[in-house]
């Protein structure tokens, strides 16, 4: 499978400005900047997009999880932060956090299970292998944060 | 520097559906599903906006480059083409294709140094370490692939 987007760029860095546009058009010639990256200007930049794709695609990934298990999927609300250290011109961090509403007879535990399951299968976790990826959790009672650098399952406490 | 962007989800992979949406709001409750993604529903979806921040990225990045250097930045267009292996449930290759309007006294083989420069130098490059990241350069009577193995411009033929 493939997916495109195009960026279109004039000028210097700080006066120049740049149009992006998706296939679907979703995106199509939509300004970006370095204000809109950098500073409080009004249009997008590749971080949030960034932070769009990575959302969608851990918030996916999960229901895909859930209903393969036979769980009825109720409403997942996940928030990405890209976190950039400007200083090492790096981005560093993303941070999920992911509210999820009770889902019949599934144990806060089990649930548990299936989001550090999914932060770790999604398309977007496996390629960002640059970025230390943590996940906060909550879902009933339960309000778990994972560290970044936590491997796997066995790493919670 | 911080950047976010929310996923919202409710029901199953097939028959759920999905809403994005950035702090800038350039997403707005932005609907994706599973045929926005895997079949040719219209929607957005997370490779391509993941494309869309990388090819916005470089653009910007080349552009800061090259005004360092004092060199007036014309039209600079790239497309980023996102691969995902379904076999492997990867993002394995995200393929940039630059296409350059010429630049007062630049040589072809010095736009390809800063062209190979910005690939590296990007944050969503850096980012991407999971990923083969390849790159076409159209300069002038240059038509450069770099292959996504290639770790330093020394390795370009």
């Amino acid at each position: 499978m493939k997916r495109s987007s195009k960026a279109h760029w004039n000028g210097d860095l700080s006066t120049g400005h740049g149009e992006l546009t998706t296939d679907s058009l979703v995106l199509n010639k939509t300004g970006y900047s370095f204000n809109t990256r950098f500073a409080d200007g009004v249009g997008t930049n590749p971080e949030e997009l960034l932070a769009a794709s990575h959302a969608g695609c851990f918030t996916m990934a999960l229901a895909y999880a859930l209903s393969q298990a036979g769980l009825k999927v109720n409403d997942l609300d996940t928030t990405a932060v890209v976190i950039v250290d400007m200083s090492k011109s790096s981005i560093t961090d993303i941070e999920l956090t992911l509210d999820a509403a009770p889902i019949d007879s599934l144990s806060e535990e089990a649930f548990l299970h299936y989001a550090i399951g999914a932060k770790q299968s999604c398309l977007l976790s496996k390629a960002l292998t640059g970025v230390v990826i943590s996940l906060h959790v909550n879902y009933m009672g339960l309000h778990q944060h994972i560290d970044g650098n936590a491997k796997s399952v066995d790493h919670v406490s």
